[in-house]
């Protein structure tokens, strides 16, 4: 620890089940970057992956292009908070910004990076598995992540752009606006993409899921016909049947699994779409079917574009996220209440956000002048 | 046989490997149909496997809702010709005109043909599988089948729009005219696939195929590279190669295989789609790279509102598709000089055309004004 270094609580993986709540140097501002004080940081299952068996995504060989890092590193990637520092060449952000973070890292010289499809930029990756991420009382990201939030825009709904993001490109990613739309798998994703599908006025979005919970949760986020396919049976044949026989124009696949992406061929009309969003290894597929329907697959991967149309929507009270959060912890509690209670009985919650300074009450180890001083 | 009814010869798919060169009634029309003496009709691989191994798609137990026919009936989907008789009801066509034949049902009520895709329609059929096609001396089809030919569009380029219409189905299908292209697989329509490509300014076009003929041709039709996959190994990586590390925009399975389609993804950059033309039974599919390169698989099958404009781009003389024809035949060489010199050696030949009335040379049964009176 250099000397006059200021200290910080994170939540740092080391290996699966070796998550550690620690105290760690709030970390020194490069070239480009802003610190930022947590307010809130969402619990993705990619984390929950991490931690039950990863490394995943987490490099623990080669450091990350993107990052530079490797593990041990800091978890949380859906995070925003208040600009406490500024480092060198930083343009455009203030002391005390509250800003929404895009985690994406992104080379800008690829030929994807340059086609403005940074999400899939050659060397992709998200702050908080493939770098530092915000579990933790400060974060150090490129300054071209974070997004400045208008008055009308509460932390409290930025804590949630991030899977909002990633359904909001799923739907992009799903063509024109369709009149009838199936989301299979309810997760935060599936729940959001069934929430945003109702903002964008979708007739008919039928919600698939085995959990009474969160099939009730979708009805109260604009789901108009709810399936749970261990009490229907074929799930892609009753879509069927609620949509006169013919199928929806897109369904979107946001498990991760054969069977979640059978039901979504079975519930797509001839000519339709389904969006993959969950990440299922390898799946046994009937092309012989799926090209006499002429339907097609689409991949949905991160986001891109997808943090200003949702600050807007949020501005003009057009959306509300903030349903989707069941339960928010501090960072001491991140392991029984927050992995291990999501491993344990996931149906019972949807998003559980931590914050970072909720141990602090109104005493923060580092005001923003402080920091400031810090970053230069 | 009726009292006066006319003979013509045809070749009747009774079964596999029993297709007959017979005598039949020249057809009675229909309200709505028009009588068509056949100029050419080419043979396709569908009409190969019906020979080889059929019925596929040739109903033999309940009558096709789009035709009413059961087997035995007439082959042939390819074809082209001229107006010899005019059924109840017709309009917009006249005794004389020359028309390449669309040969798809439609029903015209079903939500697909309500919204314009009726190679989708519930009822989806060819003339010439589901019903009598133009493998015969004269066919019957209804009117809206019929595209009447300017002048400056000859009967052999008119041959050529069935399979030129598969192949322009599949690159709108890509979407915006891609910077590169490979074409997996080259048969006829791999084949025009690449020659539409060309007529489209793609500035690199990349052909795969293993026979050294065909891979010459495509050459000739406007590939920019070549690859045997049987001499340079995995094909997918070559392709990248040539595409500066990248991969190409759009990748065409025109062959129906697991391994064309791996071939394909392999070939293709992130974000980008392939298109499958291809039949493939089944495939074992990796979505995890799927989903995280962002690639996106397109079914195409048959084709929508082509024939326009595949008339204009050869009244333009923009498109040149007689190239594509290595054989004329008459209808009774059909089985040894059509099916099977096509299964003894495909890579010999790219497409062979059936003349039906090359037997006849000046002396036709039915004179155009004997056929009107016969038709009404």
């Amino acid at each position: 620890m250099r000397a006059g270094q200021r200290r910080m609580k994170a939540a740092v993986w080391h290996g699966p089940r070796d998550v550690r709540i620690a105290e760690v140097d709030v970390p020194t501002l490069q070239e480009g970057q802003v610190l930022v004080e947590v307010a809130y940081c969402g619990i993705c299952g990619s984390d929950l992956h991490e931690y039950a068996d990863g490394p995943h995504a987490i490099p623990v060989a080669e450091p990350h292009p993107g990052s530079g890092a490797t593990a041990p590193l800091i978890l949380g990637h859906e995070f925003c908070g208040t600009v406490a520092a500024l480092g060198p060449s930083v343009t455009g952000l203030t002391m005390g910004d509250r800003v929404a973070v895009e985690p994406n890292y992104r080379c800008g010289a690829c030929p994807r990076c340059r086609a403005g499809e940074y999400n899939i930029c050659r060397h992709f990756g998200f702050a908080g598995l493939m770098g530092n991420g915000g579990m933790a009382e400060y974060a150090a990201i490129p300054a071209y992540m974070a997004h400045r939030l208008p008055d009308s825009v509460s932390l409290e709904q930025a804590a949630l752009f991030e899977p909002a993001s990633v359904a909001l490109h799923a739907l992009r990613r799903a063509g024109t606006t369709p009149e009838t739309v199936a989301v299979v798998g309810l997760g935060p994703v599936g729940l959001l993409t069934v929430l945003l599908a109702a903002e964008r006025k979708v007739p008919r979005i039928v919600a698939v899921d085995v959990s009474a919970a969160r099939l009730r949760r979708a009805a109260g986020f604009g789901a108009t016909g709810l399936i749970d396919p261990g009490l229907e049976g074929d799930a892609g044949k009753r879509i069927r049947e609620l949509t006169d026989g013919e199928g929806v124009d897109v369904a979107f696949e946001a498990v991760g699994s054969e069977t979640a992406l059978r039901t979504c061929l079975g519930a797509t009309r001839r000519g339709g779409r389904v969006v993959l969003i969950g990440l299922a290894p390898k799946v046994s597929l009937d092309t012989f079917a799926l090209v006499n329907n002429e339907q097609s697959i689409i991949s949905s991967v991160g986001y891109r574009d997808t943090y200003p149309e949702l600050i807007r929507l949020v501005a003009e009270k057009r959306l509300d996220l903030t349903p989707v959060v069941t339960s928010t912890i501090g960072l001491d509690a991140l392991i029984p209440s927050g992995f291990e209670a999501l491993l344990k009985s996931p149906g019972n919650q949807v998003k559980i956000i931590v914050d970072p300074l909720a141990h602090r009450a109104e005493a923060p180890l580092l005001t923003p002048s402080a920091a400031k001083s810090e970053g230069r």
